[in-house]
């Protein structure tokens, strides 16, 4: 545990930023020390909130010089601690949100420059206006900022056919540990000059460097788009209709999310706005998009004979085509509303996990009698990213049943969990990342070679331990 | 410089893999001391062919006790004499070829995992034999292994729709430079669990690690291709005709090369069996693919209610669509004879540079004064990957001019292309990598921070610099 701050040093840090960007108050801090679900909540003598790159520099030269800790935040908006200060109260927490300029939009080169406090709406609006698409789409994209997107490496809703974060991004600004700039802020879809550091800081976490500006890939928004909901009997049946879906549709399928009937039932009980797309009820759903260019010669119900061609093979139980862009809209609010509508069945354990595409239907099936065995009556409640083998697989308590006692299990289930994930070589964190939450069962599940890498290349990028203490390693 | 190798140590070596597949004889050795265009040559006291992950595993340990140096080789086919020993002849190579299985194919799940040593044609071939694609196309794919692909983070042909050879792997099984095996073949879409050390092994060149086994993305092979050549007035109406391209075709557009007509003659005057497309001659040309999923519902012509519709706008000159598979075959092979074809026009100084896309056009007219300022009559040949803004920016000699003479100027045009490609924000080399020849290069036209931040992570990962040393950093 490091020293407490002087008051001297909490000054000259303020003195960098400007003392109305210099929060010492509780009542000024409150909003950057907990996070949204109140899991995590730390302390801190100073939040600093630079207004450039350069204070981000002089910041970390400080920090590193006085071996401060730094907790670079962005919207606040991570779901597993990595932006939130240790209790000890020693660390500054760095917030990026005045960084917020589109430096650049270039539609005809397709890319952008935008600086890491600018929000994720905030950069699709930018791209928008300009003629373009910039597809990373999530929940919480009104308040999630660039910079800790890319430190996270987010998924989302379009990873299926556009990627990842870390697939989105061409080039970096980034300040290291000793609060030198690295300038990489490329715009190339090909360099093959030296090792790929910009990959190594996305998803980092904030760990290796202070990301401050992103040069991101923009697309051609489509001119078109076709949207349904099937109703399925099996993730076995999912799977099938899946690469039914890829082969037929090809470069068009742009969303397939999957979910159990309960995350539905939830969503009507819970949720305002949300309707049932069918009138019957059924064990398993699946969303479908296909995205299409403005080609005159296309015709535009592809996914009619798709759809056609599945229930003729026996995949689908039933289908609904959105028939307006409002209906495709309550589509998709319905599988917005999962997440958030759990909260009213009570206490709710979460997984953010991955398995192979083709192992999905195993892991349903396994992790059900797991869950069952720790907790009798427990709900599952998968939801997901069918196409990226991404689940979220969240686990409401019985009904009836003490919410603090069952939330009292969540490091035995979880562990459970984990265990059958990693049987199926899949991943305990698919797309949030380690942060507090998982640092311990990341040493357990990965293998002593891994972590040894890790810890070399976390050595060699930060040789203080300035960055962000205590998170994913 | 290191010592030489003892005999004792060489026959320790030699032991791990048997002495049919230790190479000490000049005559056996040959082929591996030596790359194709007959730029590098080096020496090396013995070839090692080990037949397994834990017999390179042993080699490496073995080279980090007594601190050899070690140079990773797979097919042979690198540009930038990455594979090639020194001429000190105290450096061990370690081929990989023997490494040669594709240990899994799992066609549901859209992933394979192959070793090192499997030839890219022979990872597609399985890929096909399973009835999926994978897509990563180089003209030396029968000789280019998986391991050096990887390594160098290989581009070609399908870059534009399927991305590198980075964004087609999914996992890695690698020897450290200590003899450590690092079992990272995960086959997850999503995976955020710690630094991203897959992304920073592949493109390092053999510097931090030996890959020994990959698990690679499997897409569904189209049902359809269409592939049209078009005539172009300037490359910035190759600019806006890709762009309209990608707008209309969307994620069908899966191929859009670029050359120069000169790039055309010379493949008409000294390569067999190409022809001209056209019976006029045009300034530029575009070869445009699209292909296309099974949807019944898809009406086949896209291709060619785009063309109308570039040549409403006054985006071409000319166009000739393919009618058959073979002419579609006669196409690529036109665009593929381009490389070997300048050797009939003599002396060639080549460039592998990237610039923003729409940089291409200021690029092109920018580079043809330097050329003629450097060498008065020397003929710019540029071919290469539009849509990547990747450029092959060879130049032949002037008609007529001494070989020698010419090739004597390389270092001098080198140099000016790079300092008008690095004021476009462009790279030195997009894709055929660092190796020894553009080591130079990199440490001038890189900043000092992040040659800081690669030598950071080099020691790190190879603390002694055993692994192919005196390539990239």
């Amino acid at each position: 545990m490091r020293e407490p701050l002087s008051e001297d040093l909490i000054e000259r840090f303020a003195h960098i930023v400007g003392d109305a960007n210099a929060l010492t108050r509780p009542g000024d801090q409150a909003a950057y020390l907990t996070e949204w679900r109140d899991r995590y909540s730390g302390k801190t003598p100073v939040v600093l909130r630079p207004g450039s790159t350069e204070e981000v520099s002089r910041i970390l030269a400080l920090a590193y010089a006085e071996s401060v800790g730094v907790v670079p935040q962005g919207g606040n908006t991570g779901l597993v601690g990595g932006q939130i200060p240790s209790v000890e109260g020693n660390e500054i927490v760095l917030s990026l949100g005045r960084l917020n300029k589109v430096r650049d939009v270039d539609a005809a080169g397709g890319t952008m420059i935008v600086e890491a406090g600018v929000t994720l709406l905030g950069a699709q609006n930018a791209a928008t206006a300009a003629g373009r698409m910039f597809p990373l789409s999530l929940p919480s994209e009104g308040s999630a900022q660039i910079g800790g997107v890319l430190a996270t490496n987010a998924g989302g809703t379009a990873v299926l056919a556009y990627g990842n974060a870390r697939s989105l991004t061409l080039g970096l600004e980034a300040v290291l540990a000793d609060g030198r700039v690295w300038h990489g802020l490329r715009r190339l879809k090909k360099d093959n000059t030296g090792y790929d550091l910009r990959d190594l800081l996305i998803g980092s976490e904030g760990t290796l460097g202070v990301i401050t500006a992103a040069c991101v890939k923009l697309f051609p928004a489509p001119a078109e788009r076709e949207t349904a909901i099937v109703a399925l009997q099996s993730p076995q049946q999912a799977l099938k209709l899946f690469r039914l879906a890829e082969a037929e549709a090809g470069g068009a399928l742009t969303a397939f999310e999957f979910w159990a009937h309960r995350a539905q039932a939830f969503a009507l009980d819970y949720s305002p706005n949300v309707r049932d797309p069918f009138t019957d009820a059924y064990p398993w759903y699946a969303l479908i998009e296909l995205s299409h260019g403005g080609s005159g010669a296309r015709v535009s119900n592809t996914i009619e004979p798709l759809l056609t061609c599945a229930h003729a093979k026996g995949l689908i139980l039933d289908a609904t085509i959105a028939r307006s862009l409002r209906q495709a809209e309550d589509f998709w609010r319905l599988r917005e509303a999962f997440s958030e509508a759990q909260k009213g069945a009570g206490g709710s354990i979460k997984h953010d996990i991955s398995v192979p595409v083709a192992r999905i239907p195993e892991f349903l099936e396994r992790s059900a009698v797991v869950v069952e065995r720790i907790c009798a009556g427990a709900r599952p409640v998968p939801f997901g990213h069918f196409g990226d083998g991404n689940l979220h697989y969240n686990v409401s308590q019985p009904e009836g049943m003490d919410r603090a006692a069952y939330l009292a299990l969540w490091e035995t289930m979880s562990e459970a969990i984990f265990e059958l994930v990693t049987e199926l070589d899949g991943s305990i964190s698919a797309e949030h990342g380690i942060g507090q939450m998982k640092r311990e069962a990341l040493v357990r599940y990965k293998s002593q070679v891994e972590i040894d890498m890790m810890r070399a290349v976390k050595h060699a990028l930060d040789p203080k331990g300035i960055l962000n203490p205590g998170k994913l390693l």
